[in-house]
């Protein structure tokens, strides 16, 4: 089948990849959209060392059911944590944190560049016909925007900052907009900031913001240089919560992190239904934000192009 | 007056400090008996930049009561946090967070090791009769001890390690033995280990414990190296406590903190009544920790006792 392929950090497109091997439970599926992460972008950069089809987001089609006859033909999204049920965060219902996961696209499991995927059945949520595959795209960041809203309680009379505004940055603020937070995100560009402004969020320049204090700040910038300036913008006995990923470490300064007595929280994967009901009933939007749709062919060209500063989601239809 | 002062990093024993000067709600107080902490160690290493009389861990008797009748004569311990009483910290209840506080030996107010300090009435707790200079002295670091239960839940369940066993860790250890979690303390030297084991408590070397994975893990050997170890024990989901300070910065991976969405948490002082209970109760026991005595004339041999590797508690009588 043809996909794209990773190998020693560097990336090619490929017509002759084997088609995915079912085992128990797994079921094929025809890949119809997959969404470029700024987690793909890092991977190129070693922020994991992966041989394979790289790739997370999609929406796709169930061709081959594997003994799930309900599933067949079936539009799906999928939960990108392959668990294994039996180790100690699968028995406490956390599979997201698998202590023996594989990634899709990401450790150990081929991913959505390609004209097929697998996935076990227990990871898929099926898409309503209402919903189209450019939002069904979304559900992943959009789950992991959500996962923050998991992890703490967000409040109305919370003053909430969020630093970065590229592809996640937009769906966590528009996910804490829907507290009645009193939230204002921090941007570099004009663009996303028209976007922003758009869907009635406050968008600031960091030199605006620079000496505020906020009870909740998120970091997503998504580069070491947004830490040290959300840490300084949460105020003492706040929460900082993370959410970038990239390869590398940051100096930090943990004594300022226990004089103002910070609660820090990484936040990963979130709850995929309910990034779906997000997206199908509008409450987080994303018309805005597709910059373009390259096909698999193009592959290279749309990682290349989603690298570029400030451009959104770059999409590939398979 | 005489006393330890500290200047360009420097610390001298002089016998002309002026007496404290006393200001609203101020009361005078003979210092009968202070306290050697990491802290007082770490700013002779540019921790703070602070000129003056270092030491924030005492116990006096109020010779001058400044308007507090009810105060003379009374033997106290002090909140080492002096706040403006109008900040939105301190309008919050949380004095010890006050946005424009000064701190006791450590940020723009003289501390303990001289024969005489200061502090506003609000922030003393009288001592009982039945309780020795020697175990009101370690009110303070008992209290910031205690903290990390006014912060976070610890349950019976809960797997526990604590990473260092000096002066404070030892505290923490005895704290969080308490609440009957499942505990081990990472020690570096058989003697905190010896100690440890006569409190009823596990203690382990690192090389035994990597690979462990604990719920809450609290990171208190008061040097950077100890982030990473610490780090690597805490669960996917669980929660590191940062209790060291020290200067500089370390190097952190904040992706892993995001991967396994780890809960850090900085937690400084803590409640001054609590800490005395527990050492009046015999819940926090503190017998086999003083290491020695100096006089005020011995302070720089005080000073430099305590920064010797594997020295418990040091104590300057007045």
């Amino acid at each position: 089948m043809k996909g794209l392929w990773l190998e020693d950090r560097k990336m090619s497109v490929r017509d002759d990849l084997p088609m995915p091997v079912l085992e128990q439970d797994e079921v094929l599926i025809k890949v119809l959209l997959a969404g470029v992460c700024s987690t793909d972008l890092e991977m190129l950069r070693g922020y994991y060392d992966f041989t394979g089809v790289p790739g997370h987001e999609f929406v796709g089609l169930i061709v081959d059911d594997n003994g799930h006859p309900d599933l067949l033909g079936k539009r799906v999204i999928g939960d990108i944590n392959i668990s294994c049920g039996a180790c100690e965060r699968c028995l406490r219902l956390e599979p997201s944190q698998c202590m023996k996961r594989k990634t899709l696209g990401i450790f150990d499991y081929d991913g959505v560049f390609a004209e097929y995927c697998k996935l076990p059945a227990k990871n898929l949520t099926v898409v309503p016909d209402s919903v189209s595959d450019v939002l069904a795209v979304f559900s992943e960041p959009t789950a992991a925007a959500l996962r923050i809203l998991d992890q703490i309680q967000v409040k109305p009379s919370d003053r909430v900052i969020v630093v970065g505004a590229g592809r996640l940055g937009i769906l966590i603020a528009q996910a804490l907009k829907n507290t009645c937070c009193d939230l204002k995100v921090v941007v570099r560009r004009p663009e996303p900031a028209a976007i922003l402004t758009g869907l009635g969020i406050t968008a600031v320049y960091a030199e605006e913001i620079r000496g505020s204090l906020a009870d909740i700040v998120v970091e997503v910038t998504g580069a070491p240089e947004g830490f040290e300036l959300s840490r300084s913008l949460t105020r003492a006995r706040g929460t900082l919560v993370l959410k970038s990923t990239f390869a590398g470490d940051v100096s930090v300064n943990l004594s300022k992190l226990v004089v103002d007595e910070i609660t820090l929280i990484g936040s990963r994967c979130g709850n995929y239904p309910a990034g779906l009901r997000a997206l199908s009933s509008g409450l987080i939007q994303v018309g805005e934000m597709v910059d373009s749709v390259y096909s698999l062919e193009q592959g290279l060209e749309a990682i290349d192009h989603a690298g570029e500063p400030g451009v959104l989601k770059v999409l590939i239809r398979q």
